[in-house]
């Protein structure tokens, strides 16, 4: 089972539209499309799914535990407000690693508290699409 | 296109019922009805929206871009707690203007801080029922 | 009408594999099977409901009012998190106590505080599955 | 009696020339005569003061009790330090909508605190010299 | 052994005339003979103490263990500010439920952190006398 | 000389008609007739003065030095806010009481903090009319 | 029945010795010789009482109740920390002066709030022994 | 035009008299009369203007702007409270120094922010009457 | 005079028994005797005093001025919660020194404020039962 | 120039030794030299410094300017105190990614803000040894 | 001895080059160099000392105490970092004037205390490279 | 291997000169001599070590470990702002006891926060010179 799970948070699916300061110009689409290919070249088959909804997003994780052998995740907002997605990464027996594209450090106060992150395996911010395949080396202990 | 959206969030379902010292006693159906007819003999066309999911309003405002001139958001309680709503507005090219039909300053500290407010155009609160056709108007440029 | 709503937050379908040291062992289906004929037992009727999604839980809560005598209401994370399940209870003519299995004063320091708490009518935690009974106890006057 | 009180507090006197990303190119003088000509047409009078003297803004509310059908405030920096204000308005049997040209909550974190608005009917800001129409028109009951 | 301890902090011995919107209206005695009643038709038996001295409820608890299968204990305003009553309960091997008349959340700040939260068994608050009975029936096993 | 400054700040020229629950419901002028003739009973004189402008109190303070023996300061909302008549009680040679008709303490937070009370002899607050009499009891040396 | 209760908590009985730039030289006994000296010249009788025990002032308190037209209380200490005290004067139909002998503004912060405040008539504080009999006067509405 | 302003805030007419120990003293007239003789010297007008007035020091700092090619602004206690003031030197096209005669960071932690130095050139503090002359050579450019 | 009051705070009674990770198991008689024969060894006399009673420590306190040389006090949680504590050393002519036997810094956030510090000699936290003898070796000049 | 520093902060020197279960038991040396030969193997070259001086790092950094095309930083403590190391980043025209062994976020509080962050590139922490080859491959441009 | 110690902080060395919109584009040497021939034409002497390391600076501080008549320190970063540095400063009999370049006040929040300031002179901020002549100025009696 | 190390953080090479009321007027050269003097006595071997540089204070640490039996630490201002300080002492297997000359609760607020003290066997503050030999007598278990 070489399989991962890239789950992406909500307002993900406007990427390249949004800020593009922050978020880049590639659409997820795009940006899927190439992690795909960049998978499939090392033997191992990703899963994508984008929700704007906590809980989808909440039942992803549940739904990849057992299936996965670890998840990427980009929370987006809910990374600053979610307890229940915290929760849910703290029950669960699946390793997840934590993205965002944008330095958070270097933007509002709010965003520089991740609810989730505690209980991640760690965080990758600030550098970009780069952040998925980081964090997807990093779990299948290819760094 | 002059279409506007006005969106409704968590528990304008229950308008009319709930707390009418903060929320007066008019149903939101006959606030719609009431707002569909103002916006008729104006000549723009109103879509109207109640969810009392988050992800749901972020969706529809994602919908609006491109369709309508502008939107009227209601966030009720998300308006604390929703980043990822905040996110969503800024995202857009869509002109929003916030709206709370009680005063948000003389009720619980925790409602002093909007999340979306920095985002949008400008916030209308305490002002009630007619908190939604002054943004309409200055939304139209007919203030 | 002998009928009460339980209605579980985020993450309670996890019950039994989710850090039995907070939670238990017990899973969900095994919690409401007990709960279930304990109330069969006194001669009134439980409805169970959980979500992992806000909305739904708020849709839960407004679709009880006039149907049921109470709700026990274990609103999971988004106790620490949602002003829009406030202002749900607040809204309603429906008398809820708020449970939560783990004592939550004994955890992080964000889930000292429950936003929902102070329009319910009182609280039960730390007292494990026992808090629904308890709270059942207090909302059919049989403490 | 269909007389209303603009008020301006200070700095507003300088409008036009003061910071234009935030307030506009449009001076004082120019906007109190566009609004006077519009109130003209909806045959109500209205009276405009401004003043950089905290004191002479709270005699003018208090000199408009009794006189006026309601008043629109722009406290300008007023609103964040000036307690006095805020009890002059509390006291008075007179209606205050509170105006402000920016988006406080865009600004710097002192601005997002306006002692005066828990005492007022409502707060419009982020709308420019449309909010002073806009509240008129909720004090006219014709919105 | 089936002896359990109910301790009430200060200001308990003038329930009844204290604040009824909080308190209720039945006297400290009148509460205590219905659940001394209670309890003898459940087998077991209560000793009650009631003191306005943090340095005597302190004792209380220590005299119980040993002697009692558990406590259930009213500190009144205790709760919120006395670190030595937290260090006993910390200290004892007695299972301890917090039981408070009226819902803390609902009143002033100060009163939403107890300091001995944290080292009881958990806490039932706002049911009113009811607490005691269920924060009794979960030490004794039968909720 | 046996001459004091009895001193009013913003909105005290409003007593009476001004919130009654906290104020009372006696006028500034009966106040003043009655504190004159009391006075007058006792053999002093009492120079009476109500300002809005935070920089006339400044200024009657600083002309009371040298010709009054002390002063009665109701500072109103400027006890909160200003600094400027902090530095003036502290520069001046002469011993000021700081009164307020209501019990700060029982009202919003902001109010509990006194910028001036700190340099002033002290301070009585929430026995309405009766603390300028007993200010000045103290300050005449006859309580 | 013109009966006052003069209560004095913790240290006060050190009075005369205790840090003089605050507290004076008189000791208590001399202090209360005088104000019994001066009572009984008004035809009142005060009860005086000391005690370094919260629970015993909360008794004290509560045994005047019935007896006294009201009380004048130096919380010493426990004005800043005692919960238990303050619920003790919110529940008692007794007036409550609350009185201290140095200025509070002008010393450590912690000594800023005072918990007791809140629920009593008003606050006396910085005026020395003065305090106790202006607070007496006030009670006795003879200012 | 080699004009001035040298613009002083709250009391600093008390010069001399208030505080030695923070302020010297030396008198207002002397301090700006060896000012004048020393800007004479240099071939510089100055326009010296001292009010305990907030809204007079507005409207000098706004008369000055076109005329004086600089201002020396010494806010007094307003550099802590006063959000018009800063908004007056935000708007104007004029260049201000802030003078403070005592360190602020050595006294009370409310002095320490000041609201107007983030939108002067730059602050000078501590450093007594030299302050001034600083000052003015920074803005004649002649360090 | 050569005696010295070793003051010992709540639940020091449970020494032993309570929180071995912190507090070690030995007994509070065991470590007294102990002490007393190490003080017997070095020619001076200890008095021993365990309350689980603020107003008992205080006492106890006062009474020790005048007839020890100085005072070891375990305020146990008083430490955190108790001003009364701390105006009664301030007030004393008595040296005393402090002592914990547990490290407060590694424990709750609460712990590590004393109130009493800022106005005893000094701290000795985290040695254990050794705290004791060092603090007495300090008072007795003799480290 | 295809040359990296990798640079360490205080206390890496101890790395193998130092609390495993937060930084692993690979010493520095051991991780030093797997990562000169994964760089050689992609025709790269490392440069190694770890410092536990401050400036030193400064330095270093200063010293890679135009020399390294990236900077991999693990400040250590450093991150959460040092101002100056995050000027030296925000002068210098060297990216640089931030990495730590652990996840700060589930750690002491005051790990969770890096001074530096918000000026680097981005960070990845939690990792381990991989964050060092992860950050690299950003810095290579080859995820 | 007409000696002074110019003494510049962390990153000093990369004036110039380092953020020219705070810090303008005069690298250190030219800086220095035209302090120099400043001083030089006043009949000072300027010893210039610039380190990236706190033990320097305190170091630099330690060894003028005595030789030079006074010092103007930029301690860059440290300022809001470095009690050590203060310590020094407050330890030593050698007046010293803070200068600070950029206007602290105008940046981040961090950046608004400094440690050092409470126990210099004064400081100087904003006013770019004159504030180095500025504060010489000062110290040489010669404003 | 009877060693210890004396390790004396920044500014301590001023002792005897700075700010005496604080830290005495021995130096610290008197102070080792008779530390030495008074271990001599004792068999055990003292090695002194004083440097204002914190990574220096890190690496005598470091060396320690292994060398001596234990430390004490008198790290001065670091106390409060070195976390990489903090770290080294975790990280060693080597006890450590803090001493501060002076009562540090006594003095700025900034200094009641050590961030090394929670990672040391304690604390000995306020005690002078004696800390010192206490802290010896702790490690040396003969207290």
């Amino acid at each position: 089972m070489d399989r991962y799970l890239v789950l992406q948070g909500p307002n993900l699916n406007l990427l390249g539209r949004r800020e593009p300061g922050f978020y880049g110009t590639q659409s997820l689409e795009a940006m899927h499309a190439e992690l795909a290919e960049w998978a499939d070249r090392r033997g191992i088959t990703l899963e994508f799914h984008q929700s704007n909804h906590e809980g989808e997003l909440i039942e992803a994780l549940q739904g990849a535990e057992g299936r996965c052998r670890g998840a990427v995740l980009n929370p987006g907002g809910f990374a600053h407000s979610s307890v229940a997605l915290r929760d849910c990464i703290a029950a669960l027996d699946l390793p997840v690693v934590e993205v965002h594209l944008s330095n958070l450090h270097a933007r509002e106060r709010f965003r520089r508290r991740s609810l989730c992150a505690a209980v991640t395996r760690g965080v990758i911010c600030g550098l970009g699409a780069d952040g998925y395949k980081l964090a997807l080396r990093h779990l299948m202990g290819e760094p």
